[in-house]
């Protein structure tokens, strides 16, 4: 354990604490006396400028702690009983959050995936089949769509993809959820073909992840529209209404001034771009290519023994009986000597 | 909103961020690698000194975000499906939080309270008739009990109490969960019977609540015979695993350091005595005598509205047509300064 | 178990098969091939019947299998995520059905009774404290209205007590759910002052019990407004949804063929209302006086034990240290030579 | 409505009533007072009955009302709730219950199929993969394995491969639950290889369908090893008992008297046989050569509509643009006059 410290670091993007400015925010505001669940003037000034950051002056917007849970509350609140939330097979809640979504009592229906993202045309065969089976009442209905973005894989939706889907979308009367647990990732990504006030736009709820992006923790939910009625109950039902609310509001508020959020997230995608020069220099070969924060690349088992000496990083599943694909996760905390050094060993 | 700075707070003890030391821990360690989800060498550390303050070499520790999530976390992980959780009827769980517990599928069945608490000898004779109905099988098992210590009235069991509640417990082999969100200023009390052995002996899972004794948020939650199998998929499926587990495991390894936990909760103690003693020489007259943090204090209504220019505190219930209960909360912040203004304006 | 069938037989009012006619149609039609899941022609031919004798052209008619079923489908159907259902503390939802609403995640929340039943006053009481608490967006919502008739101690409402309540429901715009597992024998009471046209005008939703009343098995649910969307899909979620519908709509169609099911529970109240008098006439004293198929009697504990031995009955509550409250009840298959058997005995 | 009486139907194996010696016990035994909740001496005679048929002395009996429910009660009542139990992706529980044990909190975790089935190596891989995922703790375990036999498609489990099957749930100690809605027509199936002892040694819980074999309603539910804690509790929560068990105790009963339940089927797998053999000859072609009573074949488009006018199927899947699959079931109540005037139209 001791020992992980001085090892190079590229398991995941939530190593690290806070962005710097956001602890200072923390220490600077912490005696004051402010108003628990979420209803203190930091929570309301962060609703406000992420209001703006989206150019959606009429959304709600809601801080939540982590990812998991964002993801259960938002689709247990807006799904009826009798309806459950088309994902990608690949998608979080497909597969790594311990059966959160059933434990809500809603299935989850899976689309097959390419690169991690749907496609509106298989979104589209899904819905039409369904409402043409003359037994779609013994089914469970389709009731929204969960994305993410960037996906599992670190891939991302272009506008027009993300277009595309949203007409499904709204030509069913179902909404729209994008999981930004890595957003900032790829707002800030060279490729990024979207902007907040398009997701805002195209979406009727989606989070903006602070967890994996300078915060200590956080989650900021953007409905679009409107909110669930009693949504602040829901939220206390599932156990998720934290009492000082503060330390979420002033985190946002913290990241969304002066365009923080973007800005100390553009460190990923600069040093996920050395990293990956130097895999190809090196003449490894990537399994994606993802223009975030996720290197995803094809290692020699040997080689892999010998870098899990120096550096970690994350199993991601076996290619063939020689190699094995990993991936390695740069963050906004990344530092671009730690590249450097990596870049030695490869 | 602006004003409430002003004003004197005593609505809750949670209006602040966390005490000094926990910042301060926070930010020096900010920078470290830590391996997610409670992994992390100060989670470890954090449970060491737990398991040493509880004199429980054996006990499994876990730190979650809130009370209700605790609650329901706890509940729903120990509770078999055709058990409910015995609880006083003015219990959190009972009143408070949103139907959290039947969220997850579970009954809270009610006892009486007595100034919150519940009576060995209810418990014992609720046991008794269930079994003794020849219908039992057509109800909800007793499978747990639950009780707050201090209550939801701010009061206090005793040693003698608590080991008669334990022992009806085991008796009838069902576990003693005892919600201690607000266990720190149980522990300073003057009046404190009970300390953190007594309770990890008598209780088979307890809390101690950080989030209003010093902590931005955070439950240290301690099994003292053993955790549900998996509990940690069990968390994950509730939405209560924090990635960046390391928040909880500084917090609590700090005030869990030289005995932090409990000196700090000495002022709520300090400045809730100066305080009613105050009520008490301008001729108030106390609901609930509290040993702890919470006044219960009958007001006129006049008196209340005019109390409430100045000074934050929370309705509790009517009293009569002309007077009413209030709760003046202190906390590990509450400066002696803002008891002395208080008192002026009585 | 042999002997049971010799002994007399007042245990409840389900220890028979069905009415004979009811038997006769299930026979006459048993080789017609019917489309399944409520949609063939007994079924709804049941429905027009219904609705004919509820005076209710426009309600929604649907047939499950047994009362905790029923209470179980429809109050889960009807709720809000963030609501909870009203009811007596001793009504069968809140008591005997092993959990089964919190089991859709829903809480009881409940009110005093009087002989079973709840009053205008305290529900409206209940309605306003809870709208009038600053803190209720923590607590659950009373999102609808549970009660019996008849009660669980047998008792009637009368019709101004049933508008009453009608009333507070609509002014707080909750549905009003009527438990009618027994409701037979409530019509055919010579109390009776509400007939079906009455509770479809007051309820929002209620059903006819079949199971207890002259069928194999069978509770009609009546929407007086609309069914929830999607009823059908919500009822095979539950695993409720009978592939041979017909089962359901041949009896029920056969109850209401010429006022049958109210004929038929005439029976019960007469062979009561015999049993009542030969109680009284021997000097026993009723616990409650119910108007209905069940008698409530208060024994010595010498003389229970003595009639054991040649009637079956159901234990009801201890009374004192020496009296018995027991349950003795009728049905439309209790023959009057039973009655007169049994009163030999008193 | 009134018309399809008239026609032929093929639409399913539930549009009959009861077999006539079912109904003909029904009528004799209507008036004995028996016990509810399926404590009867019917129940406790259908019970030892079952138990000798399988030849397992030790199993635990318990009769419940339909398939779905029987599914979710079965599922919810052995599953842990950090487990979900795997099927094949066509499975029942997987497509077409609406959810329902979604609704109990549990998610269905899919194989591959082949022809309805799944394979011991599909299975095991599933196990050995998730738990050599160093990330399973995030995941939701197999905590057991669903099948149908007959499956979906009408095909049946070799013994080799049920052996195959059961070995591996054994050997990872999951326990192996056969949907057994249709059993009858696989035991009475020409190329039936294994029988109830079989079936009774292999599978941990396994049941036997009525509704769709000779009943009104009931499915026997036989764990071969021991029923869950508190049993008749979780049935009641689930609200799937039956007050009058009777109805489904004296069914049962019948169809294990003298070998009738497997009598009955054979009906149906002679009357399948002849219509496959008319098909065959007519130059139709098989989608899928089951061997029980389903048949699926693929239709020209014109000629589906043609036999639309005078016959009922059930609509199964496009095959191209001018071809369909249909699925024809025959039961032990189908005539071999109606496969006759069938093959006519052919």
């Amino acid at each position: 354990m001791e020992n992980q410290c001085r090892m190079l670091n590229f398991e995941n993007d939530y190593s690290e604490g806070a962005h710097d400015a956001v602890l200072q925010k923390l220490l600077e505001t912490n005696m004051e006396k402010l108003p628990g669940y979420g209803s203190d003037r930091y929570c309301e000034s962060a609703r406000d400028k992420i209001r703006k950051a989206c150019d959606h002056p009429g959304a709600d917007v809601f801080f939540l702690v982590g990812g998991t849970q964002t993801n259960s509350v938002v689709i247990a609140s807006l799904l009826q009983r009798f309806e459950g939330v088309i994902a990608a097979g690949t998608g979080h809640i497909s597969t790594h959050e311990a059966g959160a979504i059933e434990y809500t009592g809603h299935k989850v229906l899976t689309l097959p995936h390419k690169e991690g993202k749907i496609l509106a045309k298989d979104l589209k065969k899904y819905l039409q089949d369904f409402y043409g089976d003359g037994n779609h009442e013994h089914m469970v209905f389709p009731g929204m769509v969960y994305l993410s973005h960037p996906t599992e894989y670190g891939t991302l939706y272009s506008k027009k993809e993300l277009e595309e889907i949203s007409l499904v979308c709204r030509t069913y009367e179902i909404p729209l959820f994008l999981d930004g647990a890595r957003l900032g990732y790829a707002l800030a990504s060279e490729d990024a073909d979207v902007d907040l006030p398009d997701i805002a736009r195209l979406a009727d709820v989606f989070y903006i992840g602070g967890t994996k992006a300078g915060a200590l923790c956080g989650e900021a939910v953007v409905f679009t529209r409107q909110a669930p009625p009693h949504f602040v109950t829901l939220v206390k039902q599932q156990g998720a209404l934290l009492a000082k609310g503060r330390l979420l509001g002033i985190q946002f508020d913290v990241l969304f001034t002066d365009d923080l959020y973007r800005k100390i997230c553009k460190n990923a995608i600069e040093t996920a771009g050395r990293l990956k020069r130097a895999f190809l220099e090196k003449g490894y070969r990537l399994f994606i290519d993802s223009p975030t924060n996720q290197i995803f690349v094809i290692l020699d088992n040997e080689k892999m023994e010998e870098l899990k000496k120096h550096v970690t990083f994350s199993f991601w599943e076996k290619y063939d009986k020689s190699h094995t694909v990993v991936r390695f996760a740069t963050s906004w905390a990344t530092d671009t000597d730690e590249v450097r050094q990596l870049a030695r060993l490869l």
